[in-house]
């Protein structure tokens, strides 16, 4: 088995000054795993943060070549690790072998993106305004702006993506390419499979001669409020629930020095399955979409949560469909007993609604989560009941029938911001329902046609974000390079002389990128 | 006289529901204006969002041609209102006639600068990502990302700029540059001028046929809180005090969807004169530097507030040159009497302070501004003394004298986050200090050499903003184009049919805009 010590990452060193120890678990039985990781105390949440601040002045200075570096040894260490490794994530978290190494390629690629960002040079966003100096009736100085990393970034990693949105996941590759050094939260859920790629960041910080500080990682519980209070953070990156987001987002707004707070929260993802597609290919629509629903144990940021339709044969004889493919799914086990229960009481809670019938699904219980159907009054919807908004993280889903397209609209009107919204449709049903687009746009930061919202691509034009409650901060994305913006901030130089001008700001465009001057876009020189 | 009705500005119309009246007074003789305006009633906060609100579906969908051609009327309307127009700024504030003329001029570009910037279609920062259907394991999608108006924004107009940030200011212009309608709190001190402005607005807006509610205006006091607090607004924009920035923030931050504030709020702007500059042009910078912290009566966001050197035979004769042109510097009439109290106050307090010797300037008494110098310990920038860090808002300034390099590297370490720093430097000081520059990124959003703050460039490469107290939010600026980015907020398309995507995504990009396509940044066709 792999070694693992159990100790806090502060400064590139491991430290154990606590008394406190906590357990992770097998993700199938519940039973404890034979490792202890100790709880850091607040002197050593202190001490990571002063590491990350230590290493901050030099880290962001380091050309984004070297960064680049890394962020490719990192990559390369991932993808390093060995069997032994991908047993001990599938332990902690009940994710099939196969999804772990699917999602430690999405890791690593994840990586080596930011990695391109980093050579292509964009995320500078370069601009130059020369000097005017017989602009009358004055002078123009000489302007200058590029974008720094803000600063030191605390990270929380999420459950449900042991990889790709933890350790060395979304925020901290983004955080470390936009220059910030970052301070981890391990999550509970999976903390020795956090140390191993904690381990593999470091060998790569080593190889590559990166700053001590510049990635330190911290165990236990009540940690993170202490993290995010801490004066040397400047930001912080979250993935988890709403409650816990909303909490974390309250803590750094009350902070002498209020900080942004990206956090990705809670989306039900509605999809919207019109008319003529449910005619064409509503047993098909059926079926990929509980394929959707039940994806993972439905333990994705994107499951849709919520189906919507419109009154028709086609609709009922859908709703038969789907509800005979979901009673055919099987039980599937969640990342952990706690999150089981959560959605125990969450389907407990539709079961319960006076306005919400259940269509297909075995009783909930055992340890396994059961794959549930459920159809809501679309007076819930138009009344704002906060049921129908609030996520049941798992494979659950509720349909719901809208009399016409105008009660569709008002339906959706009541929608929270949303990650995802899908429109299942053919040619006729968009060319019949022109304001669908426009009113989804202003609820959501992903919009589909005919896919499904499980499946996320990390790449640029990625937006995996959306407005309140689905995030914190709209104008983020936590998938794909655009989530460096997160992490950086605009400086200008006046009449700063040559020499002393960072080198994406200098006359002879020594690193070739793209840059606006004078108010015109230059491409990167060939 | 300008006809003045002093009624609200709701969605096109105008609305006096409420039965208190507010007074706009002269700056000068603090005489009530023959002017009354009626504070707007929690029910007209409300319409006026609303408005704002059944605006922005319309409004945000307009093609950014026709939003620059709104931006280049409102411009024209502003350069067109009369010497009675000039005559009625100048009694409201006692700014002086070419500073309101210079004023008008520099608010009048910023809407034709965004106008220029929605041309270029560059805000809608393009990025494409092409399907591959024959990508192994796993297809990708085809994904399309550009940016859209986050929805309704509050704006809070300065005292000090009643044309340039404030009615229809850089954040006005940013705002509806974005595709948001704007609800504007129209400033205490200069409510006649914001009516003007108003309706210049609104007679562009009804010229270039935008939608009612594409701009409303509030008068009165306490009316801001329930605009904060309204579901409908999804951004703030603000420019004044600390303590009313960051009232702001906190009820944002406390909403049910808490919303963005971006507070433009306090900042010291430090100068540092260094020690062959000094040798030099001691007398020369002196005279310089005293101009700047008086102009305007020291009502300038970026008014130098702190000014360091090292001690030296250079440095005191600096001293003593500084002193001098201070203490011949007039008085000045303040934007209103209650600035001159908080100035009076101001300069009380670091007179009582045991650590700070008081230079030059006459006894702050009467109804105008006096100048003042003072000299303070390092000891209070070291110890963190925050009466040091405060901004007095008005035409003083403290010199600081450090014994050494090491000591100014200390002691800058204990700035808060700055809008600007100066360095008044030759070569040979630049070479001297290396350290000085990195360290003076990290605290500011503008770093100049040999120049003075005051004065800020309304272009692409400025940054107005800066880390906290001196703004909300560090990746924003207030001044420039780059302020547009504040009110937007990423979408993304996946697999959307050619003829539904914006524009700016088409395939063919009939816009002609720059985008990045496949990781590959493509200039905008010529």
């Amino acid at each position: 088995m792999p070694q693992i010590i159990g100790h806090n990452y502060i400064g590139g060193a491991r430290s154990a000054a606590g008394k406190i120890t906590v357990r992770s678990h097998d993700a199938t039985t519940g039973e404890a795993l034979p490792y202890a990781f100790m709880q850091a105390t607040n002197e050593e949440v202190d001490a990571a943060a002063q590491a990350a601040a230590a290493a901050y002045p030099t880290f962001r200075t380091l050309s984004a070549i070297r960064r680049a570096e890394f962020l490719e040894a990192i990559a390369t260490q991932l993808e390093a690790l060995d069997d032994d490794f991908i047993a001990l994530v599938t332990r902690e978290t009940a994710l099939p072998n196969g999804r772990i190494l699917g999602e430690r390629t999405r890791t690593s690629s994840q990586m080596r993106l930011f990695a391109q960002v980093l050579r292509r040079g964009d995320f500078y966003a370069a601009r130059i305004d020369r000097a005017l100096p017989e602009r009358q009736p004055l002078p123009r100085a000489d302007l200058r702006q590029y974008r720094i990393g803000v600063g030191p970034v605390a990270v929380f990693g999420a459950s449900n993506f042991p990889l790709a949105f933890s350790t060395a996941g979304g925020d901290t590759a983004a955080a470390l390419a936009a220059g910030c050094p970052v301070v981890f939260k391990a999550h509970s859920g999976h903390m020795a499979t956090a140390e191993l790629v904690a381990d593999a960041i470091i060998r790569a910080a080593e190889q590559t001669d990166m700053p001590k500080g510049v990635f330190n990682m911290i165990y236990g519980s009540g940690v993170g409020e202490t993290l995010v209070k801490h004066p040397a953070i400047q930001a912080v990156g979250f993935t988890g629930s709403l409650k816990g987001g909303r909490a974390l987002c309250d803590m750094a707004a009350a902070r002498a020095q209020p900080i942004p707070v990206f956090a990705e929260m809670s989306s039900i993802n509605p999809v919207l399955v019109l008319p003529e597609a449910l005619q064409v290919r509503g047993e098909k629509i059926a079926s990929e979409l509980a394929a959707s629903v039940v994806l993972g144990c439905g333990q994705f940021c994107t499951n849709p949560g919520l189906v919507i339709g419109i009154r028709s044969p086609a609709f009922s004889a859908f709703t038969q469909s789907l509800s005979a493919v979901m009673a055919g799914q099987p039980a599937q086990t969640m990342l952990n007993f706690g999150t089981l229960d959560s959605y125990a009481n969450g389907v407990q809670a539709l079961h319960a609604h006076p306005n919400i019938t259940h269509l297909a699904g075995r009783d909930q219980q055992g340890t396994q989560a059961q794959p549930q159907l459920f159809k809501a009054d679309v007076s819930l919807l138009l009344n704002g009941d906060p049921l129908l908004q609030e996520e049941v993280f798992g494979p659950a889903t509720v349909l719901v029938e809208v009399a016409d397209t105008a009660e569709l609209q008002r339906a959706l009107q009541h929608l929270h911001g949303q990650l995802t919204a899908t429109l299942i449709a053919e040619a006729d049903d968009l060319q019949n329902h022109p304001g669908l687009l426009p009113l989804l746009e202003q609820k959501v930061g992903r919009v589909l046609f005919n896919g499904y919202p499980t499946g996320v691509e990390v790449c640029d034009a990625m937006v995996h974000g959306g407005p309140y409650p689905a995030t914190s901060d709209a104008r983020g994305t936590s998938v794909g390079s655009l989530a460096i913006e997160r992490f950086l901030r605009p400086v200008c130089y006046q009449n700063c002389p040559d020499a002393l001008l960072p080198d994406p700001l200098k006359n002879a465009n020594p690193l070739g990128i793209a840059r606006l001057v004078d108010g015109s876009s230059q491409p990167a020189p060939l």
